[in-house]
C-alpha cells in the first residue's frame, strides 16, 4: 500500500495527526461494496415496514451506545464544542426515529387504487394500482460541517434507508474517525436487525477520485450530497455523463439573503442587529443557511442598526474552523471581499491566536457595489456577511429580482412594511426553498413541512428537500400494477388495507 | 422571409401539400413568447383554483366547438382514422377535465403544517408550513403519434397549466394545421376565462433549431417531451448544459417486453396470439407502448402459438403511417432486422399499395440471437415485433435481468406460472413503470394511478409519470413558510382550511 493512499484524522485545534490510519478506497473496493449493495437491495427492499423502522431506531440506539467516546473523537476532528455535538447527536438520533415513524405509519408510499370497470364502453377500464418503490443503491457524500447530522448516519442515509435503498457512503476526510465509529454502530444495528450484508457500506477517501468512481458506477441509482457548489456540480456532471444518467440531490449552500424593511428597522433595529450578529457568528458561521447578504434601505435608522451590529460583532471572538483548508479559504475570501471597490469593512470580531482561525467580519456596500462585484453574491463559508444599503424601495425590489436560487430568504418587517413590500414576497417565493419572517435562517427544523433546498445553484434538484420527512421521496420512483391478482400485489395495494395506510381509492383519500 | 422558413402541412395519404403556410419561429419570436410567458406567470400563478379549473374546462369546450373541421384536418395530416381521432379528442377533453377536477379539489398541493412550540427547550419550535408551487414557464414538445392527446392541448399542457405554469408549445411539424386550430381554441378559452396573454403560446418549426433555442432560454424552467430517444436525449443534454440546468421530462418510448409463461401458453396460446397480433398492429403500431419484444419458452405449445400469431398477422393489411419519414424509418428498420444473423421472419401482413406504407411483420430469434444483436432491443416504431424463444426458465430470467428501462412489461400466466416465475415480478419491478398481467400494454388509462414513465432510457425522468393526475407534480417544487402571519400565507396554508383540502397537520392527515 503506497503511503499516498493513507491519510489520518487531524486534530482541528492543532492540525496534528490523530490516532488511526484511513485508506483511500481502491477501485476494486468500490466495485465490491457497490456489488454488495446491489445484492442487498433485492433483500432489503422486500423487508416489511416494521423491520426497516426497527433498523432505523436501532441505528439511533447504537449511536447512543457509543457514548462520550464518539463526541470526544468528533470534537478533536472538528473543533466543534461538546455541547453542540451533543445537540447534533440528539438531532441525528431523532431524525432516524422520525423516519422510522414515517416508515411505520406507511402512507408515504402514495398508494393509489383505480378499480376496474369491466363493462365500460368502448373499452373496459382495467384495475390499476400505484405505489412508490425504492430506486436501488444510493451513494451518499458526507458534509464536513455536520459530522453527525449530515454525515454517515445523517439525513441522506436515514431517508435512503427508510425508502428501502442500500447506501454506499463516502466519508468526509475531515472526520474519518467519527465516520468509522458511526459506521460500526450502523453495522451493529444491521446485524441485530437481521439486515443483509451490504445494506450500508463506508468508503474512505481524501481525494475526488473515489467519489467520481462511485457516482459513475452503473449500479448506483441516485446520489445525495451536501457541500460546495464546485463539488456538487462535479457530481451532477458525472451523473449526467453516464450511459444511464441518475438523479443527484446536491445541496450546495447559498448566501441566504435577509431583507430588513424600513419600519421594523426604525422600531427594532438594535434588537435585529444583535440577533443577526448571533446568526452570522453561530457555530463559527459554518452553516448552509448562514445569512451572508442583508439588505437595508438607507434612513436615519440605518446608522443606529450599523452601530449596534458593529458592537455585537466586535464582542465575538475568533472561532476555530473545521479544518485548516476551510480556515484558509475563509481568510482568502475576506481578503478578496476587502479588495473590492465600493466595499468597506463595517465590523470585525476579536482576533484570537488559534490554529484554524475565523474572525467574524461584516462588510458594507451599496446596491451598485453589489451589481459591480458579482462575487459578493457567492458564499464565503464562515462568519462573514455583507450588508447592502439601498437608496430606495425600487433598488430593494430590483436586487431581489436579480437574486439567483438560494436555500432561504428572510424578511424582517412590521405589518405596514409587509403591506408596502408585498411584491417582495412574490419575488422570493420564486427564488428560495424557505422564507422566514422575523426570524433567522440558521436552525433547520426537522419536520414534515421543512424544505431544505431551493432553485439552482442552491441545489441541483429544486424539486426536492434534503431535510424533513419529504426527503424520503428523493430515493423512490412510481410503479403501477395493472390487473394484478390480489395475492401478487404488494401489501400496500391489496384489497384489504391491512397496513392501515391512507390510500387514494378512485380519487378519494381513505383508510 | 426566405422560403426555407416556410413549411406546409402534408397530406399523409398522398404526401402533397395541404392548404396553409407555417413559418419557422425566429429567435426573436421565441424570445418574445418566452418573455410573455414569464410575465404571464406572475399573474397566472396567483389565480385561484376555480379560475384555473374553469380555464382547463373551457379549453375542452373550445376544442369541441371546433367540431368536425378539426378531425378532418387532423385526419389528412396524420392518416389516422376518423373514429380513432374522435376517441382521441374525447380523451384529450377528458384529460383537461380530470386535471380541472384535481385543481378544483385542491389537495394535490401537498399542504403541510407544523405548528410552533414557543416554549420548547433548548430552542423554540417555529411554525413551518409547506406547499408545492409552480416552477415557471414550461416548454412542451408535441408528439407526432397523438396529434391531439400528446400535442398542443395534450397531457403535458394540461398538467403544466393545472400546476400554474404558462406553456410555450413547440408544435410538431407533422400536423401544423391541427396544432394551429387547437392553439386558437386555447387562446379563445384564455380570453373567455380572463387569463393573461402569454399563458399559452405556440411556435411552429420543422427543424431542431427552435427546440434548442427554447430549451436553452433562461426563463424556461422545465421541459415536457414525448418522442424519440435521440430527440429526448438531445433536449436533456441542452437542459443540463445551461447556466441553470432544468428538469426534462422526456418520454422516449420503449420496446415493452412481453413474457408469455409456459402453462398459459399451453392453455391459451392461440387466444393470446390473436390478442398480441392486435396489440402489435393497433393504430399501425404507432404507440409508445407497442409490444416490440415477446419472450416464450420452447415447448410443444410454442408452435401452435407461432402458427396462430402468423395467421393473425397475415390477415392485417398495410397501414398508412403518420408521415413519409416515419414510414421510411420503419421500412429501413425491417430491412435492418431481416439482415441480422439468427433472426427469421415469422409472419407478414398483407401488402397494400399505399403511400406511407407499414406492413406488419413479426420476427423470431433465440435468446442468443437477442444477445448477439443488441439492436433488437431497440424500438422499431410501427407494427413490427420480435419473438424471442428461450430454451429454459433460466434463459428467460437472465433475459429479464438484462433488460434496460422500459415503459411497460407484460406477463401472461396462470396461477401456477406465477408461482414458478415469482422472481420475474421482482426483476420487472426494477425495470419498468407499469406491469400488466394477462393484458396488453397498448391502451394507457388516464387516471390517478397511471404511471407512464420508467427507468432510463424509457424516460429521462424515472421519478415521474407523463400520464395520469400525478403528472402535475412534474412542474412544481416545494416551498416552506416559516413564522408567517396568517394573513400573508397562501390560502392552502392559512389556519382556517377554507379550501377544504387534505393537509398534514403535525403529522396527521386531516381536512
Amino acid at each position: 500500500m503506497s503511503s499516498k493512499n493513507v491519510f489520518y484524522g487531524i486534530n482541528a485545534f492543532t492540525n496534528e495527526k490523530l490516532e488511526g490510519e484511513f485508506i483511500n478506497a481502491s477501485e476494486e473496493e468500490i466495485n465490491k461494496v457497490v456489488e454488495e449493495a446491489t445484492k442487498a437491495f433485492d433483500i432489503y427492499r422486500k423487508k416489511d415496514k416494521s423491520s426497516i423502522a426497527n433498523f432505523l431506531d436501532q441505528i439511533g440506539e447504537e449511536i447512543l451506545n457509543l457514548g462520550d467516546a464518539l463526541l470526544e473523537r468528533c470534537h478533536l476532528e472538528t473543533a466543534l464544542p461538546f455541547g453542540r455535538l451533543q445537540g447534533e447527536r440528539g438531532r441525528t438520533v431523532n431524525q432516524l426515529k422520525l423516519f422510522a415513524a414515517v416508515v411505520r405509519e406507511g402512507s408515504w408510499v402514495d398508494a393509489r387504487i383505480d378499480t376496474a370497470i369491466p363493462d365500460r364502453t368502448p373499452v373496459p377500464k382495467p384495475d390499476i394500482r400505484h405505489m412508490l418503490l425504492p430506486l436501488g443503491p444510493v451513494a451518499v457524500f458526507g458534509a464536513s460541517n455536520f459530522p453527525l447530522a449530515f454525515s454517515v448516519a445523517g439525513g441522506d442515509t436515514a431517508s435512503a434507508l427508510a425508502a428501502g435503498c442500500p447506501v454506499v457512503f463516502k466519508g468526509h476526510p475531515a472526520h474519518p474517525g467519527t465516520s468509522e465509529m458511526v459506521f460500526k454502530a450502523i453495522k451493529e444495528a444491521a446485524i441485530k436487525s437481521g439486515m443483509p450484508k451490504g445494506v450500508f457500506s463506508l468508503i474512505h477517501s481524501n481525494s475526488n477520485k473515489q467519489g467520481e468512481l462511485l457516482v459513475k458506477h452503473p449500479q448506483i441509482k441516485a446520489v445525495g450530497f451536501t457541500g460546495s457548489f464546485r463539488g456538487g456540480k462535479a457530481l451532477f456532471d458525472y451523473a449526467n455523463s453516464r450511459l444511464e444518467p441518475i438523479p443527484v440531490f446536491a445541496e450546495m449552500g447559498s448566501t441566504n439573503p435577509v431583507f430588513i424593511l424600513p419600519q421594523v428597522l426604525k422600531e427594532k433595529g438594535e434588537q435585529i442587529a444583535v440577533g443577526l450578529a448571533g446568526s452570522i457568528t453561530l457555530g463559527v458561521g459554518q452553516f448552509c443557511t448562514n445569512p451572508g447578504l442583508s439588505f437595508v434601505e438607507n434612513s436615519e435608522a440605518t446608522n443606529v442598526f450599523y452601530k449596534k451590529l458593529g458592537e455585537s460583532i466586535a464582542e465575538v471572538s475568533s472561532g476555530n474552523m473545521l479544518t485548516s483548508g476551510i480556515s484558509k479559504a475563509y481568510n482568502e475570501g475576506l481578503n478578496r471581499i476587502s479588495s473590492l471597490k465600493d466595499v468597506v469593512e463595517l465590523a470585525k470580531g476579536k482576533e484570537n491566536e488559534i490554529a484554524n482561525r475565523a474572525t467574524p467580519k461584516v462588510f458594507k456596500t451599496t446596491i451598485s457595489g453589489l451589481i459591480e462585484n458579482e462575487s459578493l453574491a457567492e458564499e464565503n463559508f464562515g462568519p462573514s456577511s455583507v450588508l447592502v444599503e439601498a437608496s430606495s424601495k425600487n433598488e430593494i425590489i430590483k436586487a431581489a429580482k436579480d437574486l439567483e436560487g438560494h436555500l432561504t430568504a428572510t424578511i424582517f418587517g412590521t405589518d405596514e412594511d409587509f403591506k408596502n413590500y408585498q411584491e417582495l414576497f412574490d419575488i422570493l417565493e420564486k427564488k428560495v426553498g424557505r422564507i422566514i419572517i422575523n426570524g433567522y435562517p440558521t436552525g433547520v427544523e426537522v419536520c414534515h413541512s421543512m424544505v431544505h433546498g431551493g432553485p439552482y445553484p442552491a441545489t441541483t434538484a429544486p424539486q426536492s428537500t434534503s431535510v424533513g420527512t419529504n426527503a424520503i421521496k428523493r430515493f423512490v420512483r412510481p410503479v403501477c400494477f395493472q390487473d394484478y391478482p390480489d395475492g401478487l400485489l404488494p401489501d400496500a395495494l391489496k384489497a384489504k388495507n391491512k397496513l392501515n395506510i391512507w390510500r387514494l381509492v378512485n380519487g378519494n383519500l381513505e383508510k
